[in-house]
């Protein structure tokens, strides 16, 4: 079992909050995502300043992508995105056009997807799902169960590289363990820290206490 | 049965090119659509700009929000928009976030959404969906038909108010005929015609003709 990732989701409002957060914890995190709140608010020059700051590293573009695949494939890719999200809610012939563009294509669960749809995901090439605790359902008081550990480990079993996202503390860590999670996603954990280098340290001490 | 609306889809790559079209029929149309390309492009001048040309037409973000939609809410309207859509898989505390926000949320409708969905929008006070012919599954074949038409009259039925879009042509207008459209929403049909002041006018006149 392979030593999952640390990735952090930048959702800020703004390209200087978010180029400060990532000016200290870029280089010990993995993977670094564009949120789709930045994106909104700041366009393309969002990933091509993270990607400016970290020439090498995995960069995500979080578009949630549901319709015109080509294009904002295309998009992102020329500011320097490896990676982009789409919503699982977009259409096969959607998914299929984006992932034609970029070097790996993640779909967002939210909402009320199935397993037969993740199966027609995997029939048509995609390699990696991120599992969701959206952030208006924590707030509603909502929270990582066995009912998402479950679900979780059938998408690892359908043989997808399997993100988890939302809420997610050193302290929740341990509730996956033994599962094969390819990568942790959090924002806030990190960015709303008293100590934003310590907080992504010890997700990262963590992550290998656990699973290295 | 009211006269519906004509809504144009700025999906531009830059905010150059959809400045230079909507100068030209902005004042034709009755309602500006700064869609997700363009939003994800520009970020948040593209919409400031629209409302700068525009201060008093409705102005849509299609920020197809399926996440964080109190934050997402909140920029698009500093921006000056008077709705945005979101994702129908975003989730109810989601949806109704942001509903608190804007003036109208609107409901994107993509892949497998089903009518007990929708009647749970409802129940949260959002009036408006978004019918779809999403543009990737018109390229691969799909066209408006009977079961379409058949799933916006029962849209109608539930109370909601309906915009369709997807390949709309003045000829496939009067397909709708007889149902109570809220808005007919177009892009290309306008702006990649060889003179778009004609097409929004023939749009207008063609709506006019069949409803008026």
């Amino acid at each position: 079992m392979a030593v999952p990732n640390l990735q952090i989701a930048l959702d800020h409002n703004t390209l200087e909050d978010a180029i400060s957060d990532i000016f200290k914890v870029g280089e010990i995190v993995d993977i670094v995502e564009v949120g789709t709140i930045l994106c909104l608010q700041e366009g393309q020059k969002a990933i091509k300043a993270i990607r400016a700051m970290f020439p090498s590293k995995i960069i995500i573009a979080d578009t949630k992508c549901a319709d015109a695949g080509t294009t904002v494939a295309k998009n992102v890719v020329e500011c320097g995105a490896d990676w982009m999200t789409v919503i699982c809610s977009a259409t096969l012939p959607t998914m299929e056009a984006a992932r034609k563009e970029v070097k790996e294509l993640q779909v967002e669960l939210y909402g009320d997807w199935t397993m037969e749809q993740a199966k027609s995901w995997k029939e048509i090439g995609i390699n990696q799902v991120i599992y969701h605790q959206s952030r208006d359902a924590l707030l509603s008081g909502g929270s990582w169960g066995e009912k998402d550990l479950k679900m979780v480990q059938q998408l690892i079993d359908l043989g997808f590289q399997v993100s988890v996202t939302g809420g997610l503390s050193v302290e929740t860590l341990s509730l996956f363990k033994g599962m094969d999670v390819h990568t942790f996603i959090t924002g806030r954990g990190i960015t709303a820290a008293e100590d934003p280098v310590k907080a992504a340290t010890e997700f990262k001490e963590t992550i290998r206490a656990i699973w290295g």
